[in-house]
């Protein structure tokens, strides 16, 4: 079968590979029928992170079950299925407590999933799916084809811009200001305005982008930066900054952006990948009460409370993708996200 | 009348000072009936902040109103008060987002107030109260002396431990577990048992205060630190670490120690004022979700909630005095803390 498979920084290649085997009798094998390429997949890419010897990549999918091992209990061949962006168990303590992305059993696609040797990437024909029993999530019934974008954001992007509003304690009212707009922010605002924030501030420069966030429900649009950025949200905010800030980018500048556009007693929620380890000025938050939570997001928790809003309409995440290829052309959808030539990309094997 | 006067590092003086007047149509004069030496005291005691000029000090007290201005209407004269450990209207948009801390009149004791001139430092005979209003909390009734230590405490560390367990959201059930067994980690066990805790861990190597730890309900004495103060608190919390860690010292090592024991998903509240301002590692944070929440505790909004359980005996905070001296004596109060003899000094004028 054909996966994508990194070489090296900007050497992406689509090559046959050993079809996938079930390995565990924990694991299912799944036929994918979407897979996307995540901003993150861009740090090996860009050679941010490095590429010691080529290996699989790719991290959302959603896929038709094939087969399963014999312990597998809650999904079967023929289940339409969304695979998060990390392999979790679903019942360990972490689990339970709603971070299924520390797992105690689970690891990341591309990488060792210690249980049945080297987990598959995700942009790939098939996928082998360690602890399939935790990390899949069934969508019933039949599954049009109109609707594979949007399901396909809750692998990650969807539920990580949720994980910023939930993280952050977005509710009914409040004013709500999002730092970024890419495939993450765009769905943050989605999260915020279904979570009932009222006043939500999309900083954005970018016209494309500020008429999707514009779409999803943001109120006004922030074009500013740094201490103008502030002062724009103050002045949108009764001069002392938006209740709830959600932070998608990871930067120290974003972050410190997020930070400053925050009222005292307000929270930041973050889900932006730090890159390469900003620290937080706690004597700055500490002067005026401003939190920060959140973190690599555990999206595989969201699906079912997010799955029926995507499938009715309610909210239609699935637009942020703005380049469709087949998987046979991922070099270039890697090229398209590093150049800034789309947001989001969708691989159809 | 007598006032205490910071002249320089180790340099605390009572003398003989002008009495207050009221200077604005907002101001009350209170006749103290007893101050306390606040942990923050010693960063000008010690020289860890400069004392430019000798300036009063202190900023926790309770006592009698003797006069109010003509806009005053909350208080009058007669009335038994609490002070929180700064001045606030209670009306400006932060004040009614439950910030005072922040409020965008207020000021601090012992500094500019930006209404009437200077603010007097709270350890004194009297002290002139700015923005009455919204600054002093009554306390209804007679009030027996026995009282006066517990309702002191509502002015800043009873105030200040609970803020540390409202911002980490301590609940019913939860594992917590609180670095620092000064007067604010005696008080955040006080508020973490009232907020339902039912494990926790006190991380104290103080016998005196482990047995008053316990005493406010601590199930758990950690008196390891470092590596071994994490394993010790995974051990007591199933092996994943406590759900909320209440820090409250305010070193770069007792928040890592704090972050370090915070289970996935968890979240620390501080109130440890940021001593040399160490930053926070936002990728620890993010690989695990463990946020950060708090800061300078708006205390006054929290008198209300927590003055009946005080006055019934229900919570006993005012146990973490341990030394009483009269107002005359304030150098040897300072000394008594700094030297570690006393965890809490309380003054009568």
């Amino acid at each position: 079968m054909l996966a994508t498979v990194i070489h090296a920084p900007r050497d992406i290649r689509v090559e046959e590979v050993a079809d996938p085997v079930l390995s565990t009798g924990g694991d299912a094998i799944v036929r994918v029928v979407a897979a996307c390429v995540c901003g993150s997949d861009l740090w090996p890419y860009r050679g941010v992170t490095p590429t010691d010897r080529p290996h699989r990549i790719g991290h959302e999918f959603v896929g038709v079950v094939e087969a399963v091992g014999p312990e597998v209990t809650t999904v079967a061949a023929g289940d339409f299925v969304i695979a998060p962006f990390y392999v979790c168990d679903g019942t360990c303590a972490n689990c339970r407590n709603g971070v299924s992305t520390s797992c105690l059993a689970g690891g990341w696609w591309g990488s060792d999933d210690r249980v049945g040797g080297f987990a598959d990437g995700g942009q790939g024909e098939r996928v082998r799916v360690p602890l399939a029993d935790g990390t899949l999530a069934v969508v019933p019934g039949p599954v049009a084809d109109a609707e594979v974008p949007g399901l396909l954001t809750l692998s990650d992007v969807m539920g990580t811009g949720h994980h910023a509003a939930v993280s952050a304690g977005v509710g009914a009212g409040d004013a709500v200001a999002v730092v970024g707009d890419g495939a993450v922010g765009l769905c943050a605002i989605i999260a915020a305005k279904r979570l009932g924030a009222t006043t939500i501030i999309a900083m954005s420069r970018h016209p494309q982008r500020q008429a999707l966030a514009r779409e999803f429900g943001a109120t006004h649009i922030v074009e500013e930066r740094g201490d103008a950025g502030v002062e724009a949200v103050r002045a949108l905010t009764g001069g002392i900054g938006a209740d709830r800030v959600l932070e998608c980018v990871g930067t120290k500048e974003s972050m410190d952006q997020a930070l400053r556009s925050t009222r005292p007693g307000g929270m930041v929620g973050y889900v932006g990948v730090p890159n390469g380890g900003p620290e937080l000025p706690v004597r700055q938050m500490f002067n005026r009460n401003v939190g920060v939570n959140g973190g690599v997001a555990p999206v595989r928790g969201y699906i079912e409370e997010l799955l029926p809003d995507v499938r009715s309409g309610a909210i239609r995440p699935g637009l942020v993708f703005d380049l469709e290829l087949p998987l046979t052309d991922a070099a270039e959808a890697y090229a398209a996200m590093d150049e800034r030539r789309a947001t989001k990309v969708l691989l159809r094997p």
